[in-house]
């Protein structure tokens, strides 16, 4: 198993990403975290500083000259914007937040977690937590590619601007060229002739101080046949992806493959036939299902779509109540950004990443990539003489 | 922790439902299980058959007089169509199925499992297993019961028939009437006007030997604010929600609130804005988010719809390949339902049932009815006086 | 991962075992598993009615032609003193159990769980329960057989007289030798001459109408290098052993290898060096580490030694208070046994079993049985290669 | 639940303590877990070194004001001695270690993970990785407090030296006594009679460049009755306790109450037997259980032994192998301790604390320590008026 945790809050001292169960000998690239954490920051909707600052992290422990060894990696990533005065004990503590946001934990945290300061609750539910999401996700990223599997994404909408082809394919190469599109974007939209009225949605979205959600495809190909499994209703590999995806904060739906659309169609056009060809084996001329059948991993590219609403956090802020006074109030203002589909797309191949991972580890075993790969290749050598 | 599991293949001997946690000195109901099993077996799409035979369950621990004892919960629910000569030693073992059925674990599963024959999976990855999750489920709301929880469902679209009414809300009275008027319809429907439409499509459906899919809502009502949490991925009440309703076999898609509808507006148009009256404390007019932020109960409605791919298994068999000679054939034909979304809205009550006692028993712990109880209420009160 | 659970009561209809996680595959005897049964009932201190007549036991999912499909294994033990009085709806319930046994469950679990009758705790509390650990821990040793793995016991003491010969060691013939010398006798004593004395301590102990206990050893041979781990606190296998050993009724003390005498020594008397033959790799002449280093299984036989206490329901009944009317009375008198030391190492060979076919599932990964064992084939390769 | 894991190497930069679930509202204080880390570091059979150059650590998460805010609290304790040439990418590697040392991970660990250098493992399961258990430990024993639940321990023997007192006794008064007499020890022995002897044992031992073990006891004060279950084999309070206890380095046996010393009794001689009394409710005079029936904690002070090896690393290195030539070789010499019996308890009072303290969560649920405390005033209120 790959355990997974984070810690920290968003002005605290850093957020600190714990990664159980990475085989030892993997190599990790350093330069692909960072690559990584440059893709979560950088997008049209994200405030400039963001982009430019970079995101300084350490490896603690789990790692020797690059190599892990097994033992569980800790990586810390120091804030920028540390506030020493709103977590050291001061005489004189700062100002509470008092008017939660809606749409955000504000509320519902302060009530359950019974406290006087809002600012306990949204520190920690901030979103700069995925911070230390992306980079647990860029090692997973890094194992899965020994096993050939590749995570990418792309935003199909925003706001009402909508990406028209097909993407539910069992064509790796169309999903790939989609994301490749993606990585050359400002806001990860495969089609470069609508991107310009995306940029324009954006800046009028930022002149009104308002925020926009939109939609965002997810996917992993070269995942073999064989993770997840219908036999127990936590095992199915399609429940454990949509556990990862909607802890992302503000993912309001997910669905795989044709996902809604199933419901359009009859079972006769929608279920995607079985065909046999000696040197590809098994294989599917469409991939409706979105590359799981039964729970289970089919061999397909792994294709699923998620929902952002709109950000919660509003320049012209929402009405409130002052959870003191009880009086009406204008909710808290704080610095945020307008759009982040493209920042949660990346997010989202992070959580699929270590899901995948994980799914690899319980499947195939092994404490190291010697003996982990090793099994690997024995199992599709058995499944192909099946 | 309420721990969960079932076993049982669908024409073995049972399907055993396996639920521990459950407080000391919950008065059980053997009606209630009785009322779910027969709400999840009878809806049009389903074969006359399966509604007339009763599901013959027996409690084997847990339970005394009729009370829960604290100890493992265990219930056997033997299955009518008990086919002795395909799980017990043979001489001659009865004759595989080898042409997996598309959309279905078949495949994926003999080539997970590395077995020689499609029963062997398909067996356990049959709906049959619901059974047990209706069971577990009943029990669940039967505790939910005790601290006001109230848990429905409704069908909002079969194939292209839509429910048109607003649900999106925060008003309980809606989203029960709604449930109540779903009680009534032959297919879970709300709208009377459009049932007869369904039926028709249904037996349209049926005569083209074809299946069709759907979307229903499954919500609860008077769930506190405070269960699931922001503080660790793993915790939000949203992901592990759809995490339990993912795990139904055909689920595609789940959404809360507004779900994909959220992309469509500006955030200031969707987040529900927040107001205070003495006697109910804080309050929303709207509930878009669905019962949930940042992870979190907020007190409102949960309100989750799912989507249904029409059913797998075709009187009109696909194309697919005999596993064994590699060749083209037609998929197995396994006696099927034509429409099963109705059923499976009875069991995603009980899926959400089941997360929700889970939660209720994290957030307010306790051995027996009692102490838990106290504890609820000791916490609203404490809610009361923030 | 190999989940276990059991649940039922003693007096109700069935101990119900169930068992997730055994590989597809695996050819399942029902002989063997009788005989574990047959084990566990039958040794000198039990009652001999216990010991003629037979647990029947039925899979009631998990199997097809007695070979394992990989979905849930559940088998159900039927309960031969079902007393339906005690479980059934009555008009009047049977006479409650009121005063608690010094030494059981009893008062602690009526003060957890809030109960008024005593057996609400008893029922579950009571050591029938581990039928259903033997039942899977027969499954379990067939699991591990196939990797060469064996798991037996002998008991070293009972009351005052001890097994006086050496057995921590790194010779596992040893070690069989006492295992089998204890198959032949009545209490599992592996010195013949011993025996006799024994007998007469449990028939005089009858006589007082009092109880005792003892000591037993369980061990493994066979267990490669390399399951448990020094990375994580809960990942060592020692803590896994003792968290299994320790569930079972009664055992108040564990011991790895040398255990308690360790503190007898200095280090250099008794670390295990390390040797190197090109025939047998890295070998020990001694094992006073008990097979298991920082966590980790060194490939020496794993030795355990627990402690039994005295059965706590005696004839000849202890002080005791009536939990309703608080005032002193004896503690209930429930038929019993006088010495269950031999039975306990029965049902510790169990735990260990499913510890460790858990523990090579952890480490070898894989869905059946052909590809586990490919696996545990290429990583004995590897490690010989180092 | 609590949470609880560290990651960290012994010359890596440091090792991190991750605790999640301790609930909003619990004032930390830092000269605790300085006094705590203190505790740790200082004993005779340490080097001095050790005992006077402090651990420095940091909050970097889940604590406001030093106020817990229901996050995941996460402690970053900073190594003194960083080797960077051991773990940043170098042109030249240091040196490995390829000797591994009788008794330690060292062997067991490379042949786990296929490691090249012995420092791969030792790094991690070096005993300094303790340093983030009492971290946790203290924070978990502040938590305790506030339930009146006090976590102590006393040194029994060092090699072969003994205190002789009776301490399995139902009197918290004697306990504390006890611990407080081992606080003033140099060595954590409660009788300063023998405390110059074994100074005078350890100084021969240092010599003799030799190592010494011993046995330690740690018991909890104030723990109510009802932690832990009977239910299930995996939710038994001693099993878990052993678990936790286990993990530790070195420790060889653990014993409850009166442990091995169970077997020379009759039944009738050692079960606690019960009592009752208006003011105290139920109650015992002897306490030979150690605090648990049944799997439950019954009121009484928890008491456990374990003991500890010899250190395995020694200044006279034992027989070993070259793992790479295979050749006879003397085992690595690294910087030890002589006898580490008296930290170990410490180490084991923090483990004890972390247990307990999940145990209490799971017990009595709530976010909030208001909330909690509540919850476990109302159940001792049940409890007595049972």
């Amino acid at each position: 198993m790959i355990n997974f945790f984070t810690a920290g809050e968003s002005h605290n001292k850093a957020i600190v990403t714990f990664i159980e169960g990475i085989p030892a000998g993997l190599k990790i690239s350093l330069e692909k975290i960072k690559q990584e954490l440059l893709r979560r920051r950088s997008s049209y909707g994200r405030s400039q500083r963001q982009i430019f600052e970079e995101d300084k992290f350490e490896f603690v422990s789990g790692v020797r000259y690059n190599e892990t060894v097994g033992s569980p990696v800790c990586v810390i990533i120091w804030n920028k914007d540390y506030r020493e005065e709103e977590f050291v004990l001061q005489q004189i503590p700062t100002q509470p937040h008092l008017t939660p946001r809606p749409g955000h934990a504000d509320l519902a945290g302060v009530m359950k977690y019974l406290r006087q300061d809002i600012k306990d609750i949204s520190e920690r539910a901030s979103a700069r937590e995925t911070v230390g999401r992306v980079v647990a996700g860029s090692i997973c990223k890094q194992l899965l590619e020994k096993f050939g599997i590749f995570i990418g994404s792309f935003v199909v909408k925003i706001y009402n601007i909508e990406f028209d082809k097909n993407y539910i394919t069992s064509d790796e190469k169309v999903l790939i060229k989609y994301h490749n599109l993606a990585e050359e974007s400002l806001v990860r939209f495969p089609d470069r002739a609508k991107e310009e009225k995306i940029l324009q949605q954006i800046n009028n979205t930022r002149d009104k101080k308002d925020t926009i959600g939109g939609e965002f495809v997810v996917f992993a190909c070269g995942v073999p046949t064989g993770l997840g499994s219908h036999v127990q209703w936590y095992q199915r590999l399609n429940a454990k992806i949509a556990y990862y995806l909607f802890s992302i904060p503000s993912v309001k739906s997910v669905e795989f493959g044709l996902g809604k659309s199933y419901s359009n169609f009859f079972g006769s056009q929608v279920h995607d036939k079985i065909y046999y060809d000696t040197k590809k084996g098994f294989y599917r001329k469409t991939n409706n299902a979105g590359g799981i059948e039964g729970g289970i991993s089919n061999g397909q590219p792994i294709i699923v779509r998620c929902t952002l609403k709109p950000i919660p956090t509003l320049y012209n802020p929402l009405d409130s109540v002052n959870i003191k006074t009880k009086k009406s109030s204008k909710a808290e203002v704080i610095r945020s950004d307008i759009c982040v589909v493209p920042s949660a797309a990346v997010i989202a191949e992070a959580m699929l990443a270590i899901c995948l991972a994980n799914e690899v580890k319980i499947k195939f075993g092994g404490d190291s990539m010697k003996e982990i790969l090793q099994n690997y290749k024995s199992f599709l050598q058995m499944q192909r003489r099946l």
